[in-house]
């Protein structure tokens, strides 16, 4: 698995200037250019029960999501054409057409206006403008992500669409879900996510289950000269407190995949996956404002694993917790510094290399929606 | 009572525009040309004690209200001439002359400036520069009105000045009083007032007190072929729980107005009274921000009803307040769905003529304040 | 003692105007030529023990005040070099070096970065530009003042540098601390604090304490008809609530400064003393936002005082907290009513002169900070 060391930076290059973490306006035109059209994953295919519709948001836009009567799973902007009146305001059961509460306009699943109940429209009213609004959908991995843009582009996933091809990912399902709102920026979460610099002070006990996060790398890859596992510690197999499996392992899985116990799969701006052998973990986040993030983290489980006797999700869940909640912290300790008058930017360490792409990608995406 | 159909509307017109019920410059500019130039209800005559001042909000400034010497109210803006202090912080009784708590400068009830207290000015200060600010005060019903404008129109209630004159206004007393914040801009909640639409979803208990609201109309005015009423159903006589009367009914009403069983009066922007046989309730709103509202509703009895041995003037209102927290809850409903970024604009039924004559009114006073 | 009665304006001038106490712009303005650029008081060196960091916040800016190696206390802003990480939370031990808590780059007590812990920098990082960015700091009667800017001016004490040379300063300790938010302008308070004019209405107790305040005067010096003693009530020897003195008096005072019984001394615009002949008060002022201020007392003794058995400080403390209340109760009821539209400026009594001079020291900082 060692790859070059070309991996690390050969120079330390400044960070995003510090008002890329708190200025409105920067998060006002990231919120343009990323959020709103980048894919935002907002659930899982096998949480939203067939008959039922949910309200969630992207890029603070509201958006229902229901199944179509052919059971494919669409979305629409949650906005009656009428006078806009919000037409779910929670999970709630549906017939088999959408009905907004306030005066009954009614559409088929495909959005078509059906009825607009007690108004008779005079003849220059036209039904075909007064649809629901869609909103695109793709499916991937068992993952329901929205695009609010017309012209979305592909979803794409590092290291790859096909990297978690062995793991059942259609069939888990979710036994634990964590929320927390932490006090930083959105970037501030990814920044921390991409390095591990801060592991040996900050995860002591990620550390210990995997030795070279100790070093303060991520993977030996980054270094020729690290003596030390990228996998899990000897003995353990898999993020728990005590490092054993929560259920039997997941079939299809390589050796390699087995020894290195953990998968990590990002999809820029929202979410990333972490692949275990027994059990995967969706984390994603959504930017609540400049200097404030939501984080939402679900356990997924097969439904082998679910049926144990006994079996007790919010346990297992207790060790990444932990390691989440280390972060969260360090997150806000990094925004509080960062409102510093003093900061104007910070400097990239070679490690940093990830940080540094993800940076990149950042303006990168910032510059294109640019009009 | 029938009028010609042509109330409805011939055409569907679009909404203002989304941005008219979030947006804080437009907000500002409706407090500057329509909150701060227009009648603005504050409360009624018999509820403010002879020898009391009382603090009162108009388009976010403080106003004084007390008796003259003669007994006339008066108002003043309630800042002191000296350094601006608040003269009023509650409702406290007063003496002859309004005086400043902070360095107890004094004012005669008609605003002269008659005392500096420890303070000795030079010969340069001029006293009658530094008398109390006053506003402008209509009283009409047994209301209060203030204006902030140099210069105020008439008072233009719709149908009407004398729409009230069968009922002994003045003599009536508050019995009741609910005080609500909603989530909704304004003039959300003034469309809401404007039609009936929504009254079949939204109002079972008044749809079955007012058979022609289960249509969704108003009245049979807006329509030749409703087979309904457009007063109460049979053997009702007001708005309460049971139908009946709270107490002896209005000696003055014509047979028409009792049989009607309701009568609404609207002063834009800032009130309603709804006028039944045996009471009346005035409604009145303060636009707190471009996303809430504040509703008043006070329901008024004369002193026989006010009298009856075991009267409960909670369990008349209980009838109202039932209808009015139902359109709470749809006034927020629409305002979150209004913040969809997929609504520029709504359409209006032929039965929104109310809306449409709202809307512009709203934009013509926004015109007229443009300077 | 007696002055010249020109202390006593010879006309009536306006205040500043209604938005210097609420508009954000103005604060902003404020913030970088006043409170960026004057020494601002930010605790007692007695305070700050040998071998702990804390966290102090001057101008919205968060700044780590430490002894260095030789004993002299530091500031440098808190925030790390690297990517900008907060360092220090709150008040904690630290041992001969500056550790940052995220990726444990570690700063000698002089500002110098020494370690980058795991992180490896290339040959490009230059470590002398990564120094933790110091701040001017003064120690003056054992307070501790920072300064922000890079070219401070001189520290500028009102009556002067010498004002409480014949108090112990140094050596007083912190005996009991106050902190109250006051939902006012910081200027609204230290106008309050420039005039007697409101003592008789506000302050009844101090006013049977300091005669002369009575008056609505600061003292004797304002008027040469005035029939009072500047100083305190005859048998009362300091601001206690029984006007006995609390400890044994302090030695070097002259006998004028044991008549007056208080001497104020001013350091615009963050704190003030009164220094009485058995304890000092140490006031300061934090400009949290355009309509917030939170105020600090601290009543200082010497440490016989402190060392008396049953010597209780917050009883000491009751007097003038007692004062300082009623002044913050003042100072919210003054800035609610500024934000009346009716109040464009006030108008200054001749007795208000240090207010008039406040206001000119006010207007020419911003002047000499825009730019």
């Amino acid at each position: 698995m060692e790859q070059p060391a070309s991996l690390l930076l050969t120079h330390c290059p400044p960070t995003l200037p510090a008002r890329a973490y708190s200025d409105p306006v920067w998060f006002a035109q990231e919120q343009r250019t990323i959020w709103a059209r980048q894919w935002v994953y907002v659930g899982r295919v096998a949480d939203l029960a067939m008959g039922t519709m949910r309200p969630v948001t992207v890029a603070n836009a509201s958006i229902i999501l229901c199944h179509d009567n052919s059971g494919t799973i669409r979305a629409f902007h949650n906005s009656c054409r009428h006078r806009g009146a919000e037409i779910c305001a929670a999970e709630r059961p549906m017939g088999k057409l959408i009905s907004c509460p306030y005066h009954a306009w009614t559409y088929a699943t495909d959005g078509r206006l059906v009825s607009t109940a007690f108004a008779n429209p005079t003849a220059d009213f036209r039904r075909e403008d007064h649809r629901l609004v869609p909103v695109s959908l793709r499916v991937w991995n068992g993952c329901i992500f929205l695009n609010l843009a017309s012209d979305p582009p592909d979803l794409n996933p590092d290291p790859g669409q096909d990297a978690l091809d062995n793991w059942p990912m259609g069939s888990l399902r979710t036994g634990y879900r964590l929320v927390k709102d932490i006090a930083c920026n959105w970037k501030v979460f990814w920044e921390n996510y991409n390095e591990c610099l801060h592991c040996p002070g900050i995860h002591p006990e990620l550390s210990d289950r995997v030795p070279v996060y100790a070093k303060g790398v991520m993977s030996v890859a980054e270094s020729t000269d690290i003596n030390a596992e990228s996998g899990l510690t000897p003995g353990a197999r898999s993020w728990t407190m005590t490092g054993a499996a929560c259920g039997p392992e997941f079939p299809g899985l390589t050796a390699g995949q087995r020894v290195a116990g953990h998968l990590f799969t990002t999809v820029y701006p929202s979410m990333f996956i972490v692949a275990h052998v027994d059990y995967v973990r969706c984390v994603s986040l959504t930017a609540t404002g400049p200097e404030t993030t939501r984080l939402t983290a679900e356990w997924l489980f097969s439904p082998e694993t679910l049926a144990q006797p006994g079996f007790d999700a919010a346990e297992v869940a207790r060790f990444a917790t932990l390691v989440m909640l280390q972060d969260a912290t360090a997150c806000e300790m990094n925004q509080r510094g960062i409102r510093s008058p003093s900061y104007l930017n910070g400097t990239l360490m070679p490690q940093e290399f990830d940080l540094y792409a993800f940076h990149g990608w950042v303006l990168n995406q910032m510059d294109m929606g640019i009009s």
